[in-house]
């Protein structure tokens, strides 16, 4: 960690220094809004409050305005200081961040949309099924920030293997909504709404162990996409 | 077309050309594979073919191998040729369309591994519900992938406007769906596989729609994400 810090700074210099750490601050200012988004789209599903929900899906411009905004500063850094090596892999790693990072506003906006639904209050139980998955995708989210933030390459291979145990409670809500729709028919059409955002926050994770991934490519310029788990555990 | 064409060739030139030419016909190889992929998985769903369902399954790790060769080779060339202007967005653009062409392929993994799920006859009926929206998907796909190798902003326009209809024949089917598993809930595990697939397919024409976002940003220099619809119309 401490090496990777070192390195961090060594590449980086004067002006290019200042510009890379101004779209670094931004990308993280992202990152903070998006998880602000997330955490309200949650709350505003488990309160039933359908002001927050409002808010989460106006906002959700907000994130995709700052994905373009970061997405044009890197492509003119490249332009302008031709950066070369690990100078350059963190504004690809920058650009591919951004984009998982907008995927997951999008995530909060749907989940924002199911919040302003009406649901029976027998359905609404099945609301707080998904209450701690989506407090799981918003922790795993703000410790992929947090790794993000420091070029982690330790943090972000634990976040990466946090997903597993997202996929596990995910699919034990799928199961249990499953039973409850074998039941109850006539809940469907409003248990798959559910469902749709089960599956929504299933994919947080997704994004975070893509947002990992880039971390690792930045500090060992390795490409670990497609490496098998095993592997990646013996990185560490 | 005639004048996007003349600018492309006028920004490239000798070596650099050639390299970014053959990134170019690298990204089209990749797309053939994965558009291949896809059909096939449809093929094996729609036949109930579990040898094409497994080779489909097997093969996915070379559309995997083949992003992240592009990947470095995208990068390789922004450290050694430092391109600016157009030359560098056909990269970024570059960089960009391989995720989604990756995601694509994982999009025929999954539906050849419902493929090689077993349904009764009666539940086989609706996978062939599927059928016409996955060869819809295809054929944006394949619309796509031609554009971007002519890198026709008019034609990336009429693709990126085509979603709409896979959208309309998506909640077409998952309506058709639901009814199903009202009347036969003991279906309901078979048909959630069918809702996913179908989910998968529908997200196949989004994935397209980022790729024609990213021709039109290379063309124009203009990012369009995030406009809204009447906008992109009133372009062409």
């Amino acid at each position: 960690m401490m090496l990777n810090t070192i390195s961090l700074g060594r590449h980086i210099s004067g002006q290019f220094n200042h510009e890379l750490e101004s779209i670094r601050t931004y990308v993280l200012a992202m990152g903070g809004l998006v998880e602000q988004q997330l955490a309200d789209s949650l709350k505003a599903l488990h309160k039933q409050n359908e002001e927050l929900a409002k808010r989460v899906i106006r906002d959700d411009h907000k994130v995709n305005a700052m994905e373009v905004a970061i997405d044009e500063a890197c492509t003119r850094i490249i332009a302008k200081r031709q950066p070369t090596a690990s100078d350059l892999r963190l504004v690809i790693a920058i650009i591919k961040t951004i984009t998982d990072l907008e995927r997951i506003g999008d995530v909060a906006e749907s989940i924002a949309k199911v919040a302003s639904e009406n649901f029976t209050n027998k359905q609404y139980n099945l609301l707080v099924s998904l209450e701690s998955l989506g407090q799981h995708a918003v922790r795993m989210l703000h410790e992929t920030l947090d790794a993000f933030a420091r070029m982690d390459v330790k943090a972000a291979i634990e976040v990466y293997q946090e997903d597993d145990r997202i996929d596990r409670e995910y699919e034990a809500i799928i199961r249990q909504l499953m039973t409850y729709m074998m039941e109850e028919p006539n809940s469907i059409p409003n248990v798959m709404k559910v469902m749709w955002a089960a599956r929504s926050i299933e994919r947080v994770g997704d994004r975070c162990q893509n947002i990992c991934e880039y971390i690792i490519y930045f500090v060992q310029g390795k490409d670990i996409r497609h490496t098998n788990p095993e592997d990646i555990k013996n990185m560490l």
